[in-house]
């Protein structure tokens, strides 16, 4: 029995061919001092996946390595271990894995799952990273509010299906984005969207105006470019935008100049309009402190 | 004795002109109840009326009307009060108030000021709006924390020049950015800013590199444009942006194509780079709701 790995053999350039990976089989590893062995059932397949394997858009900490097993998710079972928290047998999920048949694994970044809730394939997105990406990014990020208008990109993708679902959830009002009528239909059928709007469609731009009557408070970004420009000017005052993901600039080699958004993607960035009237709350506090600044001289004027 | 006021008399194109302003005289208002009339001592000129002047970038909210008085933030004297709130010969500044020479108020957004710790002029500027604008900027957005680099553009500014006083209070290393080797000696002496760049200087980019060593954490942005460009590549991971001024946009009419900063200032929006990675510690959260929402069938997947 050995560990079947699939290895990044050279950074692809535009989308990936079959030479830039290859297939290698070494020993199936052994725990050691507070490790265990997972074995892997279900391997993920993200579009994250490809920013890492390049060395341009990633950040050196987040870059595959040349030769180093392919980023993914996974699902398996613990069938060794020296780790208390997980007895063999246990069923589990990680972000971390790989495309390989077993990894080694400290216990970071290792969840047990309850297969009753449901099945791994579930735990590896709905529940999983993808899941959680679309329920952060609207917790920390979107904050929908009920009869807000969200519009989501990529609204039959793995973080796109949960964010429509969850915004619809907290009440707003979804406008999906999809390729193609027949998904358009599955996304407003299943992942709560008041409507989906096929971006195929040559007449795009109008319908996805005409499905925003009110504007757009959140936009839930997963593909970036011409879709993402479609959107900006139909932003609200106070609107967010949360940056999950630039698919369609993954492969780009020719990127505009200026500020492009890729940056915002791969280093986390935050960006916000400052408005000094929606904090006029907090004039007192100003006040005080600045004021005993001025007092003291730490603070000068021109 | 009139109330003298200035108008506008159309909306500029480009650098506003004489033409587009128009001097008129009316009575002197009296107050309604509940009202004060404020003799106006001091006047502010901020570009922040350059788009309220515009019917293209400013919000409907927040335009200024065709033959309405010019709006700025003021300093004066309350000379005739309905409001026990504000007594006569009560010392106040506002945001509201317009060039003119007497405005009447209801007591929302006017602030007594206390001359002893600083006079009129300073309670518009520092411990004004411009100076409030920089705290709340800095709080609410940019959170500099000891030891981060942050990089103020239009450094010698009226929010600028509080900007980098109070970020290297809080411990921050602050890169000012001014036009001019005089202006930047100012900034570095008065305004406690580590290094200021000047850029008009040719080697420009290679001296903000250089003033940045450990790469831009904060970028509290008055101007965009070039300078903003100049700045991206430089942030770190999870860096923020304080859209707070764009002052080169204000007079284009060639916005380029694509999703111009210009909207992020006008509609006051968020854009963030989403990493789940960030967020670890909300996975339990996630967990529980996400897991009994898929129990009760109210989050389906693919």
């Amino acid at each position: 029995m050995s560990n079947r790995k699939i290895v990044l053999a050279r950074r692809p350039h535009g989308i990936p061919v079959l030479e830039d990976f290859r297939v290698e089989e070494t020993p199936v590893p052994e725990p050691g001092p507070g490790e265990v062995v997972v074995r892997h059932t279900h391997l993920g397949l993200a579009p994250r996946a490809r920013i890492q394997m390049s060395d341009e858009g990633a950040a050196a900490s987040d870059r595959m390595e040349l030769g180093g097993v392919i980023h993914c998710a996974i699902a398996g079972e613990v069938v060794a271990s020296n780790n208390p928290a997980f007895v063999v047998g246990t069923k589990v999920a990680s972000v971390l894995g790989g495309w390989q048949t077993y990894s080694v694994s400290d216990g970071a970044m290792l969840n047990p799952i309850d297969t009753s809730v449901a099945p791994p394939s579930v735990w590896m997105g709905n529940l999983g990273i993808s899941g959680f990406t679309a329920w952060v990014g609207l917790r920390e990020i979107g904050k929908p509010q009920p009869g807000e208008t969200i519009v989501v990109s990529s609204a039959a993708g793995a973080v796109g299906l949960v964010a429509s679902q969850i915004a619809a959830l907290r009440g707003a009002r979804v406008v999906g984005i999809a390729g193609g009528a027949e998904k358009c239909r599955y996304v407003e059928t299943h992942f709560g969207a008041d409507v989906c709007v096929d971006y195929h469609a040559p007449d795009f731009l109008e319908q996805l105006a005409a499905a925003c009557p009110d504007g757009i408070d959140i936009y839930f970004d997963n593909v970036g470019g011409a879709v993402r420009d479609a959107t900006w000017p139909l932003m609200n005052k106070f609107g967010r935008v949360i940056v999950c993901g630039q698919i369609s600039q993954y492969v780009r080699k020719d990127l505009e100049s200026g500020p492009d958004w890729y940056p915002l993607l791969t280093k986390s960035l935050l960006v916000q309009g400052l408005s000094f009237a929606a904090f006029l709350h907090l004039q007192d506090e100003f006040i005080a402190e600045a004021g005993a600044w001025t007092t003291s001289g730490k603070l000068v004027s021109l």
